[in-house]
């Protein structure tokens, strides 16, 4: 199926289905020079798939990691680029997870002032959330997405088929921004979750829709677009100080999801599922440690942060929590009642 | 007098007047975090200025020169910008030529995927010229503006006071562009260059004037905005032949703009305004030194250039020419009748 994001003149479609990744050119026109950017550890028989169909196209591999959305790789891929003579009316796609679509998405914002870009998320996480919206960008230290654009693809291309060469634990990785989603704007969408067998194609398809219309109200996250860091100012916090080698980032959102679901049952009901989904449980952390992240990561002068809390599936609050307020929920804990 | 650029949900004024510095707060919200960028040759007063009505801001100072268009002060400027706790609601402030606009705004474009920008032109070539229509970019190796964005300023602050501190040659170096948009749109002013004494301030806003609607146009340059590219592109080629040591930027363009000016008789008025700015003259090029760099410049498998030529003051034509074309244009010379 095909989907559109409507953001006038930057709208795009989102192609969704089974085998996708044969007939790209269905949104993409491959008779111009294509610049495929993959990390190192992406399947060669996708990256094959892909440059079989594009005639005049080049692959550049930069290594897998988060570490690689740095200057260091912006540069070399820009230069790269400019190596092949690449020219405004060219276009570069990104084959990969989150990072590669960040780092990819920021080059094509700013070579020769935007040229175009496509994304073909290879990870559940990148196709249920990061591919869609226009949202690139690079770290610097330890600010994540400090450096970047809002730089919207021309189109994303998603293939539920390549998520056979995913670990199951990856797979429960992504689910988790689904069910995010599911939790902030469709009740519907939390129910797949407790379905048998998880109809995996379905909850991408309701999850990339969701996004899609918050996308189209709040392009550049001036307000309602903040629902979608639901769980992240935490889960970020338990990112930073365990790092991305112990918990993977949909774990740590799920974690995050936890100290503001504002329901017993509701957080019962969740429970189960990240049982269902083999999430690891919330550490025991150390609460000046998170509360640190928290601060650095806001970056804001103001005292306050705007927490989501969801109380009834499908619907959200937001509250300007001070810092002293966070501390609490911390000190109460994910599992108290 | 105050001037709108209307871009929809990116308009901007611009002011321009003397002694303008004095009073920045009439278009900039100055009670917050504010980075003043500029560079370390734009005289202290000018800075002390604008400083004296910022309580909440800071100078970062970098080297002078076009070399400084670069991805390591970029860097640097960013991290800066992280240093001082720049928030998503502080802004950058550009105050010098050229240079500092064009990199100060690619960091204010890209700091937290955008954060406002304003524009404090000292040069005069600024001020008619780059301060107006959001390119901001750095470049890379040879290629001049290949990184950048299109990031329109919140607000132009243009002081002819500031003028005073310009040599007759730097002033007559931004004169040129001025020129040159009057050559391509507005045929008064061209006059103003032939009446005594000369009239700045009035070339200034009418220069302005014609760059603000040819960007209200067309705000990506994907057609009209190619106009103000009249003169550049063998301008480039001798300003690349022959550096920036030796030619400035506008007498580049007032040599490149010669070979396409198609009427004898407003050739030689033009000749006449070069001698009274004290231009210099073509040098004695060799051909294949200037194709190479104009084909370099060009990036584009397309075996044609558009060109722009005037044939009326305030007139222009867009023609697609080859190479071979362009070569002869050059065998001909600029003095040609």
């Amino acid at each position: 199926m095909k989907m559109t994001v409507n953001l006038k003149d930057r709208s795009y479609p989102i192609l969704i289905e089974s085998d996708a990744l044969s007939h790209i050119d269905t949104i993409l026109d491959v008779n111009r020079k294509l610049a495929l950017i993959a990390d190192d550890a992406i399947p060669k028989q996708w990256i094959q798939k892909i440059k079989d169909q594009c005639p005049n196209s080049f692959v550049i591999r930069f290594p897998q990691g988060e570490a690689s959305k740095c200057f260091l790789q912006y540069e070399n891929l820009l230069k790269q680029c400019i190596d092949y003579d690449m020219t405004r009316k060219d276009a570069i796609v990104a084959i990969g997870g989150g990072v590669t679509g960040d780092l990819a998405g920021f080059v094509a914002s700013s070579y020769m002032r935007g040229i175009d870009f496509y994304n073909i998320p290879t990870t559940l996480l990148a196709q249920v959330d990061s591919s869609v919206g226009g949202k690139v960008a690079i770290d610097v230290a330890s600010y994540k997405n400090i450096v970047g654009a809002f730089h919207q693809p021309k189109g994303v291309i998603i293939d539920p088929d390549v998520l056979s060469t995913l670990s199951q634990r990856q797979i429960h990785n992504g689910l988790v921004e689904a069910l995010k989603t599911g939790l902030i704007q469709d009740e519907k969408l939390v129910e797949l979750f407790e379905q048998e067998p998880l109809d995996i194609p379905q909850i991408i398809e309701r999850s990339i829709n969701v996004k899609r219309q918050v996308v189209e109200q709040d392009e550049k996250e001036s307000g309602l677009r903040k629902i979608l860091n639901f769980g992240h100012t935490i889960g970020h916090a338990i990112e930073g100080a365990y790092g991305l080698d112990t918990y993977l980032h949909g774990e740590c959102v799920a974690m995050g999801m936890l100290f503001f679901i504002e329901d017993q049952p509701l957080k019962e009901r969740v429970l189960s599922i990240y049982k269902r989904l083999d999430l690891p449980k919330v550490p025991d952390y150390d609460i000046d440690t998170l509360m640190s992240y928290i601060q650095h990561d806001k970056k804001s002068s103001a005292q306050t942060v705007s927490i989501v809390k969801v109380r009834q599936a499908g619907t959200f609050e937001i509250e300007e929590m001070t810092y002293e307020q966070i501390r609490n929920v911390l000190e109460r804990g994910p599992y108290e009642k």
